[in-house]
């Protein structure tokens, strides 16, 4: 394919693109599809001789739409948003002809000072701590681009391990690295997403997780007593993991009470709020980040709920000195900034919270229907964007529900569990949810009630 | 930004990215700018409202392609290629819309089976051995896509890890997991990439460098050695990990003598090709892959050299459930394999094999034509499209040539270490390289060579 019918064939595939999400919702949100069914419908190796561009765009109706599961359409409920946007897109476009790999400032300076730049942007909109933004001054803290909320937590991890062994091993020079590795312990809480958990895996350490409240929230007091337990046991607490905006119900745990005493115990702070951090840039959600100025690390996903599409997850340290060395797992990096720039300038910060706060909104639409029908119960405070709810009665009827709702395929959910009861989560995803589609939701799911309660 | 809109940037951009490669040869390939140069370039933070397109499109000429290093310049010849073409372009926009996050087969069907399908269409180009292709079974082996080769050889490494805890704990049940983990020992090339080394790092285990023969390649008896010392220390040796075309100089460790060795002493072999991988589809280029049928693992760059935009790397692996759990660093993914599947039916095989070919021919142009130059000396085989050269004489001389091309910003190549001596790396890059290009760059080394030796 040469650069003239480049010419066409790109502009074709803009308008598919945008005759796409045109018509999203006329598609059906979840695939019909059995596993195995796409391998018999291709051939078994790949072709010889060039094929026709029409060849493979006739394709992507034959058998790839049929098992897509569709993320932005605007029956999409399930697990958290993942941002799609027209500006990430182009600015995507863009970033894939450069195709430079920025794994040093030499190999494309313009990839990595736009990067920086735009995560002062991005950390001036969260109002992080000053310690946190890059500046000029080139010390200090500052932020950069990674793949996913997991590689942030990985690497705080890694960061953490490397400060506190060197720390123990100036004040007990005779252990050796392995010696002191071996007695480490990090925390996190019971409803930390799963990654978590593996990076201790993959780091070779003990992860414990700390109970949480009435609230799903980890509280001080608990992760103190689980320190104090540690200690008397001879461990080397190291670490701690804060979920800002858990994975099952949204719940945020206490920092203003976990900052004091990490710092005083001397643990390395990580929060992630991979679904959460986009909301902190409205002035009413920042003060679910007070205590942030506690921690040593922080990172949220842009790619879930700012408009920025996939990879993008953002992360601060204070001290860039406790993390070179492991500032990334991967070396090669795209030039995944300027979908940052594009959508910072093409919506403004007031577009953005603009867009936040009608998916807020939203939620708490769904909230008042679910509450106003007395067969069902919210489980969790409903601050953002997420709302935990049941029919009163057993896991059993709950399960039944949901299957009735995902087999019906006309909405799409996924569950969790809170306090050993089986909960349907209701995300708001797809950026073009409109109230309508919430009301639709919201009868099908009542009906369906119904149905099952019979 | 609507869809309608959307239509029209789009296309816009389409033919921005069209110029851009068109005309790419008349821009300075290696930016003029110093460390710092963005940031007084635009503002210090993000907009109240929403700028205009316009605004943001002019910034691209005026704020990032003057810090852009040309990667796809017929001009550049540093570091390996980075692989860019208009059909994994299309498909990149394609998989942008769709925006699934492919973390389980349920997120999205189509992302997780498409890519299981074209790992084995490339493993079949390959001729891996059977035990390397998922086909219909489901057992046994088969590949996926990572990001990055470091990510790679990191999860390979901890499933070894893995394995070989659950083999001597089997054996010796006194044993703690942390007691086994503290007597690990991995072993790769001294000409091993930075993120082999790293991968020890992460997860806590030695990793010896094995010294390599005059042709800079690991021989199985240099293996053997070192297992046998290490193991008369008491350690226990578990993971090698041989490189298929070192990053210094493309030298290939001797897998038809370290397999057997490996499999004897019941060390993990992974394979890192990443970029000479690609060659592999060319039958005369395969015999460099004999003794694969050792390996547990094997790994290479698509992206760096089959035409897939960044990232695409593709693992894989003899027994799945060896790797169970380890799967993925990242637990979000893009739906990358439409990328391969464009790639592949839009040049077909006999395409691909001839980008190669033209790649390695270009190289061999390079070669011959340092060769009939008496100043001059080539450092290393050249087998595929790197040649790594130099002045007869000392390093400072090398290094002032070095500094005079770059300085020159004509054409853009880095340096490399070989056995204590300075070396410059001519790496054929970008796909639109043609033997006119290799001439001038030649012409130009050679002018600024009679410079520095007057």
């Amino acid at each position: 394919m040469d650069a003239a019918e480049f010419r066409r064939r790109g502009k074709e595939m803009v308008d598919y693109i945008a005759d796409y999400m045109e018509t999203i919702e006329r598609r059906q949100v979840y695939p019909d599809v059995q596993p195995g069914y796409l391998r018999p419908l291709i051939p078994e190796e790949a072709p010889e001789a060039p094929e026709t561009y029409e060849d493979v765009v006739k394709d992507i109706e034959r058998v790839i739409m049929p098992g897509v599961t569709h993320w932005h359409s605007p029956y999409f409920y399930a697990y958290f948003p993942t941002a799609n946007s027209y500006p990430a897109m182009l600015a995507d476009m863009l970033s894939g002809a450069i195709g430079c790999i920025g794994f040093s400032w030499a190999a494309s300076p313009a990839c990595t000072e736009l990067e920086t730049v735009m995560l002062d942007w991005l950390g001036k909109m969260l109002k992080l701590p000053q310690e946190f933004i890059a500046g000029t001054s080139g010390k200090g803290g500052g932020g950069l681009i990674r793949g996913t909320a997991s590689e942030a937590t990985l690497v705080a991890l890694l960061a953490a391990r490397s400060r506190k062994v060197k720390q123990i091993r100036s004040e007990e020079p005779d252990l050796s690295e392995a010696q002191v590795i071996s007695r480490l312990v990090a925390y996190a809480s019971d409803q930390a997403h799963s990654s978590v958990e593996r990076a201790g895996l993959i780091g070779g350490m003990r992860m414990r997780k700390i109970p949480t409240d009435e609230k799903f929230a980890v509280r001080g007091e608990a992760l103190r007593r689980a320190i104090e337990e540690d200690k008397a046991a001879g461990l080397i607490p190291f670490y701690f993991c804060a979920t800002l905006g858990t994975t099952p119900s949204c719940a945020f745990d206490r920092i203003t009470e976990l900052g004091p005493v990490c710092n005083a115990e001397k643990l390395w702070m990580h929060i992630d709020a991979a679904y959460a951090g986009s909301s902190f840039i409205c002035p009413e959600f920042r003060p679910l980040l007070d205590g942030v100025e506690f921690a040593d690390s922080f990172n949220f996903n842009p790619h879930k709920w700012l408009l920025v599409n996939f990879d993008c997850s953002t992360m601060w340290v204070k001290k860039r000195s406790d993390i070179i060395g492991h500032w990334q797992i991967p070396l090669g990096r795209r030039f995944r900034s300027l979908k940052m720039w594009f959508v910072f300038r093409l919506y403004g910060v007031r577009g953005l919270q603009a867009y936040i706060r009608q998916h807020v909104k939203l939620a708490k639409e769904f909230e008042g229907l679910v509450r106003k029908d007395g067969r069902f119960e919210i489980s969790a405070d409903v601050v953002l964007g997420l709302v935990c709810f049941r029919l009163k009665g057993s896991n059993d009827v709950n399960e039944t529900l949901l299957k009735r709702i995902n087999a019906a395929r006309r909405i799409h959910l996924v569950p969790c569990q809170l306090a050993g009861r089986f909960v349907l989560r209701f995300a708001v995803c797809a950026r073009t949810t409109e109230s309508r589609h919430v009301q639709q939701a919201w009868q099908h799911i009542a009906e369906l009630a119904s149905e099952v309660l019979q």
